[in-house]
């Protein structure tokens, strides 16, 4: 059986606080229809897809806050999208932010198979800055505050012929996102991020060197567990802050093969043999010959540093 | 206090099979030299520095095999590297394979002090290669015939300043490594290596590829725990068998700030602050706030990978 697939990062250019969720639905829908055209199965849009990154604004009022989430998944603005990519027989990984029925709020994405149906949930685990209003930080970071971490762990599903799994934005940074799914024999991990072009806390680091670190991360996880990475920006001025693009395409052997040219709406493709990862996963990576947990007690077993005597 | 140090990986060209402990000393310390005149304060020596990579050797006799190791540590052949390190007060570590008194064989690190003083010992935990001769391989790599993993774990010791960590050679490509002594607040991880210019599974793979998986580990394990990594390669040919060089020092940000030029002895020296390791432990990478252990189970509960139903 063959598992060559042509892939896709769907990465979004800006999204401002004023535009509705049905105009940002046209825009991912034109996106598919790209993909359709260039004969793509899978497609990964980015992290909170529908609206722009909302996190940036402090808000006091729940209500306010409620406005950003989505109630059920597909909804009425997004049918039009799960229609679409049903029709073209396209897969896809969506972000958006969840509230659900019992007054939870997660930083959620789905994977939704060929034929429209979903097959996976996830919810972000690492939930990068904090909870409260910051007047030390050139901008906030409000992630702690609106969500709660993901409850789902890391798991991975069978579709699309191989092994696919999902994280979001700053679950790419740890290297325990990766190795939870590698141990699983994940053969794909779909990832889409919001990163600000701009360190809040450090406004001299430089976009570069951000978008360096992104790179890396993704290119270790890739290389270290044998697995294709798929990372998706959502990138470009919303309502004058910056997020960064490259949006890539990471195989096995840790290369980039496809990234982004642009800060705006672009299709990053990339045709893939999801048995590439089999060298890696059998020889250098073949974690039951070489892994030794015993060893490794503190990284379940404490969350902070703690620091020799 | 300050904590600046002048650093060095100080990086070895071949030693071919019939070179002497003797020889190979006074090449070291002929790099002790120019780091003393280059004001350096820490030389990380390599993996197995006294002698040939002997596992690329098959060999059934274990008088044979035990003829690479030592017995204890200095001995004659090491005590004036020991002597002049001291003379210089240059702190330094040192990889040689172990021969215990009751008989246990290990790949093993020391860091000595800049007063020449054993302060840490770590024997190496991922044993590349295989056991028996394979006929499959263009060569043999036979760490796990001639070496038991290594029972230290991943300390940490308080020394020169600051808090230091050892790993040897294949330990770079795998993130429990640097996360253990991540939880533990390292500072400068201190790792020799001998690594084939040549997959021995793969001879298409190249060597720019494998010099590229070796950049991009100790980088990502910088960068993802916030410490400074010195890398030191043996290199070049040794009996017709090459070891690609790459020696580096990598920063808290992931960066490689000084690297190798050549395939021979070569000092690789950087100015470092270790306080520039504070600002990543203290945001992005502050574990404490941002790790989600009840996610983490499977790196310790599982040694191999376990295929999703």
């Amino acid at each position: 059986m063959s598992r060559i697939l042509r892939v896709a990062a769907a990465q979004s250019g800006p999204i401002q606080k004023a535009e509705s969720r049905e105009a940002v639905v046209k825009r991912l829908c034109a996106l598919l229809d790209q993909a359709h055209a260039d004969k793509v199965n899978f497609v990964v849009f980015t992290e909170l897809a529908l609206t722009t990154f909302f996190p940036r604004w402090y808000m006091t009022e729940q209500s306010e806050v409620d406005q950003w989430f989505e109630r059920e998944m597909p909804n009425a603005a997004t049918r039009p999208l799960f229609e679409r990519a049903a029709k073209y027989k396209i897969g896809f990984y969506l972000g958006y932010a969840e509230l659900t029925e019992d007054g939870h709020h997660f930083n959620t994405a789905i994977m939704v198979d060929r034929d429209g149906k979903i097959v996976g949930k996830y919810r972000k685990v690492h939930l990068p800055g904090h909870s409260e209003f910051d007047p030390e930080r050139a901008f906030q970071h409000l992630e702690k505050r609106y969500f709660e971490p993901g409850d789902l762990g890391f798991p991975v599903w069978r579709t699309m012929d191989g092994i696919f799994g999902m994280a979001i934005c700053n679950d790419r940074r740890w290297p325990e996102t990766y190795r939870v799914m590698g141990l699983q024999g994940v053969e794909l991990v779909a990832l889409g991020y919001n990163t600000p072009s701009v360190n809040s806390q450090k406004p001299e680091e430089g976009p570069e060197k951000r978008l360096f670190h992104h790179n890396l991360s993704v290119q270790a996880g890739a290389y270290q567990n044998a697995t294709f990475v798929i990372a998706t920006a959502k990138c470009g001025d919303e309502d004058g802050h910056p997020l960064f693009g490259g949006s890539c395409i990471a195989n096995p052997d840790g290369d980039i093969i496809a990234t982004a040219n642009t800060e705006d709406d672009e299709l990053v493709a990339a045709t893939i043999d999801l048995d590439d990862t089999k060298f890696n996963k059998e020889t250098i990576f073949d974690f039951k010959r070489h892994r030794r947990i015993e060893h490794y007690g503190r990284i379940t077993a404490q969350t902070g540093v703690t620091l020799p005597e």
